[in-house]
């Protein structure tokens, strides 16, 4: 197909579909003359993903730029493409030096992790991530307890179970990495939806005076 | 305190508390000469939620001042800034027109929350970023089946009814609006990573070479 085409099936506009040509988020086509390409299902398919990560996921260019080199280069195993592309979805929070405070949190995210029996990496930025945020809240006075992390360990856990199981045997390599590509730029923004939703369900439960909650309802 | 003092026990450079002064995002301290003005531990504790609001929670100026806005109106009942909040820290996505896909995953998304019986408003932002997700998936052939959508709900649910139990009756008005805050920008940070260690944890089981696991363990 032509790039106008291309544009009307993905709803992606041609001056967007060219920007993403030339930072090399999209293989180019294959030209048919000096001002013309032509453009395979591939690229639709390809273009769609760019999309959603950087619309709907708000992956940053140089982010999406990363996650695909991963997803395209056969080299790699599946289990080691699937780490990688972990630390190319997530940013990497550095640990800051001689924080008591750091440490502190560091230490209960690393006992929570190896009291779970979780597989994962010593150095998967979401260690940090998850530090950063047990870090913050004792420092803002607010300390998560550890009834608190492992409910949320057992959510996440959830969550994840149901993640991966929609990966199909007859998968191709390709399949597998773009759809965790997808879960983790798209159903965590589910995740966190879904978090905020509950919450504003149970602080109405908690905190609305009776007479408030049909006006709630009708969306007052 | 001077500012040099709240620089010390914030670990903001002065520099950056200057910034925020001028942005509006720290209220002036009572000036005590033409170039000195003195601070309190009110100040300091502003100090280090805008510091976590901006750098844990990535929220962006124009976001942390709409939440401080909020948090310190006293005119709104706690209920009513709650659910203010909850809108002031969330982007709001706006809904497509004419898109039959978002129309159907707008469809699904009210149908699981009316299913679930939640108190959550009509026009609540995360209602749109929910749909976003679940239109983004079906359309890159992904579709998220009910029984993943209720399993993330019930995740969700359990990680909010923490959230909310750690309010204590004594709680004033301000300390429950900070905490509400913190919790939307950092417990949701820490959910996020949660999410993505345990299908790391998930996928390490089922996709990792039996040979591999222990080194993945060691952290390879």
């Amino acid at each position: 197909m032509r790039i106008s085409e291309l544009a009307r099936h993905s709803g992606v506009p041609v001056a967007t579909i060219k920007f993403y040509l030339r930072e090399g988020l999209l293989p180019k086509g294959e030209a048919t003359s000096a001002t013309r390409a032509e453009y395979t299902g591939a690229h639709l398919r390809r273009l769609r993903l760019v999309r959603a990560l950087v619309e709907v996921g708000d992956l940053p260019l140089s982010r999406v730029r990363a996650v695909l080199r991963v997803v395209d280069d056969p080299a790699t195993d599946l289990h080691r493409a699937l780490g990688t592309l972990h630390y190319a979805v997530a940013d990497d929070p550095p640990a800051p030096e001689d924080d008591p405070g750091w440490d502190a949190a560091r230490r209960r995210t690393d006992d929570l992790l190896a009291g779970l029996g979780w597989r994962v990496t010593d150095h998967a930025p979401d260690r940090r991530r998850l530090t950063r945020a047990v870090a913050a809240m004792a420092e803002l006075g607010r300390p998560v307890d550890d009834g608190a992390l492992r409910a949320y360990a057992a959510a996440a856990h959830t969550a994840a179970e149901h993640d991966v199981a929609r990966i199909g045997p007859g998968d191709t390599r390709e399949e597998v990495l773009e759809y965790a590509v997808l879960v983790s730029a798209l159903m965590e923004q589910a995740m966190t939806a879904l978090h905020r939703l509950a919450r504003e369900d149970v602080s109405a439960t908690r905190f609305a005076a009776p007479g408030e909650r049909g006006e709630r309802e009708r969306g007052g």
